[in-house]
């Protein structure tokens, strides 16, 4: 195993867990490249790395994705490939990837001014998708996941450089303290959490469904939670998260009758494009990891502006 | 197997799932065997199934608490007997049971008039401990406890005649959206969901870990759910939740940093004192079911009120 001097963020290799202060800017280009969210929302964005905008968009658009997920979770040529996760121990729909190359509507949102003008924004350059999915969280039987950094797996595992990627979450259906909500760490994007253990080949297709590899030590999380607190991303649907690749999120179960039905995309910049995976990992699936569909996205033509008022 | 045609609340029998309407009160002797709980709290209770009442044991009080159940979870001679439970999986500790009869603390909690006063107005009679525990809920890795009602189980379990019984939980943690917070479902109380399925004998070794047998079925839950929600009972620590034996409830998992440690002590009326299980199983061990230790508890002698200004 070959580790370089250059690699900041170094993970899952011999030593023990380490926490490493963050080397690069949370907001690029002092948040100057694109007008979306205020000067006040990115100060947020940038403390405590991440931002919820609730009623982003309306209950029909949301209705309408709503439609079109459930459409693609029982169409057989999707469900067929490797798109598509389902839950531990049933066959009950987990995620299904890829969602902005398998429909047109979920194109359109990637390339929405609402969503990828505050990752271009943030990212300060033109941006892609680096993954995207729909998270169904279905009710009754939807199992947790537990606490990790993205960034730490899309660098070990993906090749990923830098932290200058970002998830957005649209909430599908109303997220509250019964049915899992997506919980973040404040502050937690300052600190990158190198983790225990090698990796093994063909990770991704466990991992997905539990994640074991990567898994940041008790010690560091409980410092983290100490630190900045959890703040659960509750909201009616129709509701943003936006947050960085490097913030310490997770979720709990969810016994309630009520699905917690999200669609993510993480906006990658253009500048921060994949090299090959660590300690000669073979590359994960497109699907996971975009290397060839990581032209810039065209935003479409709409207005930019997230906030009112100001 | 035999079913008497008496038993209004048959449940793992041969037939399906059913819902039957509650045939007795929830409220008894019109509330007026006691005083503690105001006019307005009581009639929250019938209606809901369940009364929160917030601050109502002091910082202090929670501290000492706390202290003596982890000091209890370290007790050797505690460890070894079979009130003891771990976390599936692991040997953090789940719950500790009969803890009214192994701490004069605890003891004096279940004789404490902010509760039993509680208990022997709505139960209209005076009380006894049918089952007292402290459940810890560890952080990261506490796991769910899936929808139920008590009842279910403690009749055909303990033989439990009729719905005359209520548990009462003391947060001694804080219960937030983060940590797996009590999920109550108002106006469950007023439908006994009989399960299907028969019940193994000793069952209860493995249903104190995960419930196999009593599980009310998805369509039940999602109706009940419809009609009238899902509450979290969150709040700091030192609240109290008092909710009948009846009430469907269940809580998610917790993966964050923080336990999510409560006491419980269920109360039973001297009038609903058990009978023999059903279906001829063996009577679960007097520390999950009390029938030697099921005499009137006495009140330690402190003002009973637990409202203010009315």
């Amino acid at each position: 195993m070959v580790t370089t001097m250059s690699d900041l963020y170094d993970s899952r290799t011999d030593r023990g867990t380490a926490i490493i202060a963050r080397q690069d800017p949370v907001v690029y280009a002092g948040g100057a490249y694109a007008q979306a969210l205020s000067a006040q929302q990115l100060a947020s964005y940038e403390s405590d790395g991440f931002l919820l905008i609730e009623d982003l968009f309306s209950a029909a658009e949301v209705q309408a994705l709503l439609d079109e997920i459930q459409r693609m979770g029982k169409d057989p040529a999707i469900l067929g490939g490797e798109e598509v996760i389902t839950e531990p121990g049933s066959d009950a729909l987990r995620s299904v990837f890829r969602v902005h190359e398998l429909s047109p509507l979920l194109n359109k949102l990637a390339r929405d001014p609402r969503l990828i003008h505050v990752a271009r924004q943030i990212l300060g350059s033109e941006v892609y998708i680096h993954q995207s999915r729909a998270n169904m969280k279905p009710g009754f039987k939807g199992k947790e996941f537990y606490w990790h950094s993205d960034f730490e797996t899309w660098h070990v595992e993906d090749g990923m450089p830098s932290m200058r990627a970002l998830s957005c979450s649209l909430l599908l259906t109303e997220n509250n303290a019964c049915n899992g909500p997506l919980m973040l760490v404040p502050g937690s994007q300052r600190h990158f959490i190198s983790c225990q253990g090698k990796t093994p080949e063909n990770n991704y297709r466990s991992s997905l469904k539990k994640q074991e590899y990567g898994v940041p030590d008790p010690v560091s999380l409980q410092l983290l939670a100490e630190q900045g607190g959890i703040r659960a991303m509750t909201g009616g649907a129709g509701s943003v998260v936006f947050f960085d690749c490097n913030t310490m999120h997770g979720s709990n179960g969810n016994i309630s009758p009520w699905p917690r039905a999200n669609v993510f995309m993480v906006y990658n910049s253009v500048e921060n494009r994949l090299s090959p995976p660590k300690y000669g990992l073979a590359p994960r699936p497109e699907h996971i990891a975009a290397r060839r569909g990581n032209a810039a996205l065209v935003p479409l033509d709409a207005p930019a502006t997230v906030h009112a008022g100001d």
